[in-house]
């Protein structure tokens, strides 16, 4: 499924600023990218380095005035969709150590808190069907509500208020997901039918490989806002949560001029 | 610097029960182990996956009934010490992808609450310099109070209630040394003078190396208990935080029956 | 019907130490009383002022080293009951003044976070309907767990992790009224079938009187853990929350050494 | 030192909503007032209420549609200043009942969590002596900024990130007053000097009378903004803190279309 990307960026530095930026596609299997990319106005500094679990990449840039970042690409989405609620967990101590990181807690998921509330909602559901669980459970209590979460706001605040962008719905899959000894991790992406048309976020659980071979599973894509098609997802980054994979991190003021996503598909 | 470490805890799990088991030190270049290891009573399943940033082991195991684990070795630490006041900090944008990471929040160290903090209390400090009045700040200002903290508790506050153990005067070590834009990561460790003892924790911070060449760096250990001597102490796991290094989580009940630790130096 | 109180706590001060108590139950017309009621061991000072809402009293002591206070008293309730889910809430406009604060938000009770749930969950209801909903979800949502929570845990906690004590329903119960703009208040008190038997705390709500004359209403017992019947439970104070109406409040170190409460209906 | 106070607010609320105004100078013998008072446009209810500790009123107010409130008034200021770092504590047991509630914590004052903190910063510093010390702490340590707190942002909050407007400035006095065992109350006030002029907070500490009569005191200002001159500072109402005395709290959905308010000395 070839989804077009075309995002702009502006922002103004008032002084020299060295920022992360992190809004190019991932280069991985599932997604095989064509097109100019990315162009960028001036910058003193730039370089590359590895996203976390090696899935992309985090620009390093220092600038001073003005920046813009104008990125397009094609992604042709070959991702391998599941049917969640029929897939098992893996046990804990099936699960490879690259997962294990995605069990603990982390900034904005206190996964710590959540045990109680999972066995107490989910008690007889496992795997898949307590993913699925957990989506529709957020999806139907949750209201989509723009500006009703700010830059500190953990699923803690997000569960209690019922409300959120997508973000928040992701930190709250996330932090159930783990809450219930399953692997889950936060994807950053892009995706046609976000509305308004932004960045985009959602979850990731790790479930086991339907082949049952032991310690074999994979990562899926879960999202509660039900607007983006995990066919049509385009993956820039992933993290223990939003503290891992913002498009931009500034070290110094930062202001936004401009901000402009179009996701299509052909 | 010979140190000898002789650990024993028991554990009773009512149930089968999966949990991850990361007390061994990690076979680095700077810590040079020898002796009988790591012996375990009976599991069901006992499976070594690579800890963070491929720094030691965790282990899973899969038990029901009592537990016992001993572990005894013996490391030589050749550790690298320096003068950390004279060291620098590296630009952000000089930063090493590997150490990008520990430049964001996570779960018990929020840094982007306390920048106003570290601005204002340590306006003129950069770098090196800025570590260790971070580490004096903390020094000074906080109580060793064993039973202070709970397994919720973050640097945010421990911060306000001036207080903690080990774990907490790591924590908030971190998120200061993050606030001021220096990567930082949690360290679980032993080393002898720790008092009562027991497993330990450090915090360790990303510093320019006296090269000068560009975007080489080095981690330091940084302990504001002023317990752990850096030459003497043993690492056995890193992470952002000590939700990612404990050396014991369970995926159920799990009780505690007995723990002893004892670290000495020849 | 006439409910028998004897409780029986003792303290130790190592040192000159000013406690506030308020264990005696209020001297007000829906209870009274009859029996020997308070005696304390020896104190340098020893005086009564005014509970919150002039209902009942706290005590001040001052006390160097072991302290005892014995209170025995016989209560006949003549609450009258009323079928709460029948009563109307007195619109906003309508409250009387001393029942206005008990609209705001206090330390364990923050309903500012919890105006969406509400709407949400009880859309549709109002009033003592609302306030019987609110009562049944907490009852079937929460599990009784003694050593739940601490001193510190707000209603934001117990209900993110569905368990608690006494305090923590009464606190929740009061928050959602609260985020509902029904006035609601603490109770501490003495009930029988408290199990295990100690001190109790209860949730109070304002509701419209019946009559339905205008401006007029009142309070109305509301106890999810469904231990107390109203009809039996003997007030002690009132207060915002449990921060307002300890049984002992002490400024200073203070070690318990026992407490006994045999609460039973004749 | 006659104060002459001119407020202006307009609102809008799109359906008939509930809400509360408390704007008016409170009628208390330490300020004569004098002059048109207030004026608002139609309103469905209006009822006066007493506010917190019978110090001036709440009024419920019932308005569809816009609305407008005037409010002019001459002060004359007779309020007897003290030398609040000659002042003593008085012992928490001869504290008058009525002062009780304020040493308890409140929504944005959790003073049980700053009870180790003001021990460490302020050990020797009693009464007055300590007033004063937080006074200067609070002013040192914290920057007045405009749009930097948030309405649930607590005491805890502002501590952490050293800033906030005089809403946060008081809250942090308060809860450093009760951590010190000396009772504090929110005071809701005009004030000349404040800058940018709008409805100003301060806090209020109890302590004892010079004259050394037992259980005596008053009730003192103390502004850690240092912008309002206390001979100069005409109240409005008290509580236990912001939740407790805005200037208008809606139970309904209300757009603010303007706030003027003008506080000058003749």
């Amino acid at each position: 499924m070839p989804v077009t990307v075309k995002a702009h960026i502006a922002y103004r530095f008032c002084q020299p600023t060295d920022f992360l930026l992190q809004m190019e596609a991932a280069p991985i299997p599932e997604q095989i990218l064509t097109g100019p990319g990315l162009a960028t106005s001036d910058s003193a500094h730039f370089a590359r380095v590895p996203g976390q679990d090696d899935i992309g990449h985090r620009i390093w840039l220092r600038v001073n005035g003005d920046f813009t970042a104008d990125y397009t690409i094609t992604a042709d989405v070959q991702r391998t969709l599941a049917d969640i609620a029929t897939l098992e967990a893996l046990e804990p101590h099936q699960l490879p150590g690259e997962t294990v990181p995605y069990l603990f807690d982390s900034r904005f998921c206190p996964a710590d808190r959540f045990h109680s509330f999972v066995d107490a909602e989910f008690p007889d559901l496992k795997g898949g069907a307590r993913i699925v669980a957990i989506h529709d459970w957020v999806a139907s209590n949750f209201t989509y509500e723009p500006g009703s979460s700010i830059a500190t706001t953990t699923a803690l605040d997000s569960f209690v208020e019922r409300r959120g962008v997508c973000r928040d719905y992701a930190h709250v899959v996330v932090t159930m997901a783990r809450a219930s000894a399953i692997p889950a991790r936060y994807v950053s992406c892009y995706a046609p039918g976000v509305d308004p048309q932004d960045f985009h976020a959602v979850a990731e659980v790790f479930l086991a490989d339907p082949s049952g071979e032991p310690g074999t599973g994979n990562w899926h894509i879960i999202d509660a806002t039900k607007m983006a098609d995990p066919a049509k997802t385009v993956k820039i980054g992933v993290g223990r949560d939003a503290a891992e994979v913002s498009f931009l991190t500034s070290y110094g003021m930062a202001e936004m001029l401009d901000k402009q996503i179009e996701v299509t598909t052909a």
